[in-house]
């Protein structure tokens, strides 16, 4: 019995509601399977059904393509694997046909939240010209001016050894992590906090545009006017939650606009002669959710379903499963729970605080990204694609049961990573 | 020795430029990896090279990811079939996704040129709500207009059926075949023949739409303001050869504008009040390109090649090679070559009667489509999704060494073509 909801249980008529149905169903035990939120609610839900006595244990198992859930406890999140191998094949393929057209530069932007997991790990199974770490751009507080100069600075100079080609990943999370962008929404959303009805009541985007301006600081106007137009529009939105609708900013589309901007102004300086700049643009998300399942994330599951059923036998409740040394053959694993208490931060959520699990985010300090920013320069430059091809289910262990790099890399097997 | 290049080689000067080369490197024989182009090019090269006394030999392989050059002779080009794997690889993966989220309708474009051939085999391989083929709309003269109403009248039935959600999938060669667009791009021609320069002297797209609108007929005029604003624009710009960029159309967007125009018309009279249209653009193509050959293309290829050698070192010239019976195993393919004067037609090309293969469109006769139309009404409502899964290499024959749904169908072995 496998259900899916994007529903969370939070409020007491909720919990309430779930000890009702659990007592007529009498249910021994909850697999619930999600990121962070789904695990929070997990060891919530546990809590209130132990004080309220029922027999119904909850468990949790670690889900998301995101790769963003994962601690000293838990290793990795099921589904990120076979996401990122799926997005890794398209990648590679593109490499080698941006190798054999010789004319285009790929602007690839890659589903994943805020984290840069997604995009991080796709680097390290394609080794593409550029890639994006979200994390780090906020570290360095780069603008998106030196994001677009660094882009520019690698086109150009691929284009003076003759390649008017190339492949940029970038992570779906980034405008966030801008921190120019930042400061726009933050300024954005509070002059639309203020004067929404009047902005929206404008006929006409040039008017939107010119009146928003005359608020913003000189900084900030600055980027905005820099900005398509479409995406001015967009940061003028807000969901329900009041939050700008940033999964429908096009970032590739964004890039390759400011990019090609700026080859025009060099140009128009008797600069960058050599360059041709022929963009695609491309977002990769859907095709790797739902695809079937990679052998190491299938070996995955049914370690981690099989412990859940173990764990509700035991009596236990409010545990996340935990598969630990997946970086060895299956045989070598070993499955326990941690408790969902353990993981617990306390944040502000909608004006409260709240428990919740910490996402993690890529740590510049861990072996995935140094390895990346060890080689990035080179990979920039130099051709050094590396092209993974499809999931394979038949084959010899090292092709269709390798984990991730990243996992490789943060669990001590770095020789994974191969050079050129 | 394996390049690649775009080139023609049609002027005496091209031809004489070869024979040149030819006798300075001593060369025995040149095989020509290409489409109709350059298998039509190679037969003009071998005549040239025939008539100078040449000991060159010039052998043809058909090349082409579109599927577009085959005839009674040449039963597949090579590259169709990876290509065509891997977006139904994606496809599949859209479509259970679709499946699992329940709220997102996917508009898929695929490449393939002219011909539909790509998207028929990948609407077999996966079996997706809708599927247009530009041969049949051209065929009965369908406009613009009854095509969105078609996808309208399927998003509608399927939202009564609680399903708000789908997938569409476009060939990217649809806009040309389409009979009031085709009209509209005519009389466009033939306004900007007189008056681009003026046109595009205007200094906004407010003021030449307004210009043109008046000079086209009353139904062009209709259709050109009913599109987008950036396809207006896209439609008013001519390539170096005069053609409208029309791979420059994002169709899926194009038709994603209009029927949530529709929709919204709909409601507003308060019809389609289960519909929920959200809607999700894709582009599948330089991802099939250059993948990894499937087992089907890299035996094909090995044979084409072989046969190639064989015909060169019998003195053949002005061949393209011919591998037939590709639908049973290897070990029962035959190579033979094909005189590539057989399979020329006359064609008007720049102004001249040209000598030209004939490009193969989609055969509303066929098997292939008669399967697709005889089961697409069923497809349409009820969810008959397949998932291809990634392309095997290692695993059992039925898995790994299946021709393509296009062929099996053509040859005959159309048992291969599973329901649901």
């Amino acid at each position: 019995m496998i259900m899916s909801g994007r529903d969370k249980i939070e409020e007491p008529e909720h919990l309430a509601a779930c000890l009702l149905h659990f007592k007529e169903m009498n249910l021994d035990g909850l697999v619930v399977v999600g990121g962070d939120d789904s695990n929070t609610n997990a060891a919530v839900l546990a809590e209130y059904l132990s004080a309220q006595g029922s027999k119904t244990r909850i468990i949790g198992v670690p889900k998301t393509i995101d790769g963003d859930m994962k601690n000293g406890q838990i290793e990795a999140s099921f589904g990120f694997d076979t996401a990122a191998k799926t997005y890794s094949e398209l990648i590679g393929n593109i490499c080698r046909d941006a190798q054999s057209a010789v004319k285009y530069w790929h602007f690839i932007r890659l589903m994943g939240r805020a984290a840069s997991h997604v995009a991080l790990e796709c680097a390290l199974q394609t080794q593409p010209n550029i890639c994006l770490v979200s994390e780090e751009i906020q570290a360095k507080g780069t603008t998106l001016d030196e994001i677009v100069d660094g882009i520019v600075d690698v086109i150009v100079r691929r284009a003076e050894d003759g390649k008017n080609y190339g492949i940029l990943l970038v992570p779906e999370g980034l405008p966030e992590f801008i921190s120019d962008i930042k400061t726009l929404i933050e300024e954005l959303s509070a002059i639309l906090g203020r004067e929404e009805k009047y902005i929206m009541s404008l006929g006409n985007h040039a008017e939107r545009f010119q009146y928003v301006s005359g608020l913003l600081t000189p900084a900030s106007s600055r980027v905005y006017s820099s900005l398509p137009v479409d995406i001015q529009e967009v940061l003028l939105q807000r969901d329900k939650h009041g939050n700008v609708p940033l999964s429908q900013v096009e970032t590739e589309r964004l890039l390759i606009d400011l990019v090609s901007d700026k080859i025009r102004l060099l140009k128009a300086h008797g600069k960058a002669k050599k360059v041709k700049f022929s963009p695609l643009g491309h977002f990769f998300g859907y095709e790797g959710r739902c695809a079937y399942p990679s052998n190491f994330d299938a070996d995955y599951c049914y370690s981690l379903g099989y412990a859940a059923a173990v764990l509700i036998r035991a009596a236990l409740t409010g545990y996340t499963v935990n598969v630990q040394h997946l970086i060895e053959s299956s045989d070598e694993w070993t499955a326990g729970g941690t408790p969902v208490t353990m993981m617990l931060n306390m944040e502000m959520r909608k004006g409260r605080l709240t428990p919740v699990i910490k996402k993690a985010l890529v740590d510049l300090e861990g072996a995935p990204f140094r390895y990346f920013a060890a080689h990035r320069d080179e990979w920039a430059i130099s051709d050094a694609y590396l092209f993974p091809g499809p999931i394979q289910y038949y084959g010899p262990t090292a092709v269709c049961d390798a984990p991730t790099k990243t996992l490789a890399l943060e669990k001590g097997a770095g020789k994974c990573c191969r050079g050129k």
